[in-house]
């Protein structure tokens, strides 16, 4: 597998790669790689030639009060999955070789989908999201890129974007990846304390139980919605911070469970903020 | 020629050229093509396989107040002139085929750059210009794509952006290409009378005493920009928008006149908007 901290390094790549007619699938990770992560590169590695993971902590999609100084990294640990899994490079550049020093180039969806959901605590989230994946489509040039299903809101948000800026990409959603408990597989898993990696279980109990009210018929949004509170505010250490249902494709609020319905929460344990959701 | 009228077209030609290994050229245009846009096509064919031109009236460019509707538009004419010229393929799309029914999403460089110059006037003028050349540079994928120095802001905020968004496209910058009595093509010229055909004399003449006076060693910038502004304020038709010196990369204001400052001009004759300039 190659290590690649330059822009440089991963074109000169892609460029080789291309001359000899290969194909190319990018998994876009912030490190600290999981089983999520993992089968995203399963995934790419069965259906393109070469891939290319990018393990950058990108700053933009950060707050001014959000934990980029402390989201955990282990590169060397990193390295090591992505080659049992079959990655072909590793994009590890630093955030000067991302942005240089005076970057301002942004690209924004400028309707009410990165406000929606995560974005009513984010507002600037989906703006870093959406202009970092720009410019990593830019330097890997993929025919493929590969999302999970757990970030949902950033996966409708990223295919629209490719609709939008005509990116000729297909964007390649994945499912979520769970421990055997059930609690969705999350970098951020791993500031919880033992009292909260208990109760953060509350997630996606309220996941399961939506998802078998609506398998089971329940077609008004609202009552799987208030299902799905009731079941959270039982939980000493959670704090709702928003559990909604939406269109998946346009995350307009969604009263009627149909096809494409989205339910999404995202809950404090503790200080952690964690998301979880299922897709009708 | 190929005359395509969709972005798969266009996609699928570039594949096909790309097996083949051939580079390709880039050259963005809104249509209504005058020798500037030729000398662009020429510059493309010399240094490039392929040649795509895009022919198309981006309306996110235009402001409520502008001349969107009465952009002067020629389609056969712009097709025989770039066959002449040797353009490989002409993108003509429709506003549906490029923009879709809810496009919502712009590049936009979050600095001064895009308030100075044209931009105090037009302020969303550079949002849909570089939302727009992403949109064609994800179709095309060129090499490298050709922009005129008429367009001496928009070519140094394009440079920004490829910079900012790690495209990587070579942007080549192209000469001004005047009339034989100095007047710079443009599409906009078509909409002048006899009379301000001949008051809009005062754009070069005005750029040509400026680069006298700097070639000749005036290292004060307001001493040049106060000469333009008393050449043109003689003209009864003329009105002065700016007339401004800047640094080219930057576009910060420039008060000493070095390699890489910019005295750019936007001056109306009778309604019509023109701009002219030159970089020392």
């Amino acid at each position: 597998m190659i290590k690649a901290e330059t822009i440089k390094e991963v074109r000169d790549q892609v460029r080789a790669w291309r001359k000899e007619g290969l194909t190319i699938g990018l998994v876009p990770t912030m490190g600290y790689l999981h089983e999520g992560h993992a089968s995203l590169v399963d995934k790419a590695v069965s259906q393109c030639d070469r891939v290319i993971v990018s393990d950058f902590v990108n700053p933009t999609q950060f707050g001014p009060t959000e934990d980029l100084s402390t989201y955990p990294r282990d590169f060397e640990r990193d390295c090591r999955l992505l080659e049992e899994h079959g990655a072909s490079l590793v994009f590890h550049p630093s955030v000067e070789e991302m942005y240089g020093e005076d970057a301002a180039t942004y690209v924004e969806i400028l309707n009410d989908m990165p406000k929606r959901l995560c974005g009513q605590t984010r507002p600037i989230h989906f703006r870093g999201v959406c202009t970092v994946v720009s410019k990593l489509f830019n330097i890997a040039t993929p025919d493929k890129a590969f999302f999970g299903m757990k970030d949902a809101q950033q996966l409708s948000i990223i295919k629209k974007m490719v609709r939008d800026m005509s990116y000729g990409i297909e964007i390649v959603g994945c499912p979520i990846i769970r421990e055997d408990d059930g609690l969705a597989k999350s970098s951020r898993n791993t500031y919880l304390s033992d009292d909260e990696r208990q109760a953060a279980l509350v997630l996606s109990k309220a996941v399961k139980l939506g998802k078998e009210m609506a398998e089971n018929g329940e077609k008004d949004a609202a009552k799987i919605l208030d299902a799905q509170r009731a079941l959270i505010e039982k939980e000493p250490l959670a704090k709702i911070d928003y559990v909604s249902a939406a269109d998946f494709d346009t995350l307009e609020p969604a009263t009627e469970v149909k096809e494409g319905t989205l339910f999404a929460m995202a809950v404090y344990i503790g200080k952690t903020r964690l998301i979880d959701n299922f897709l009708f």
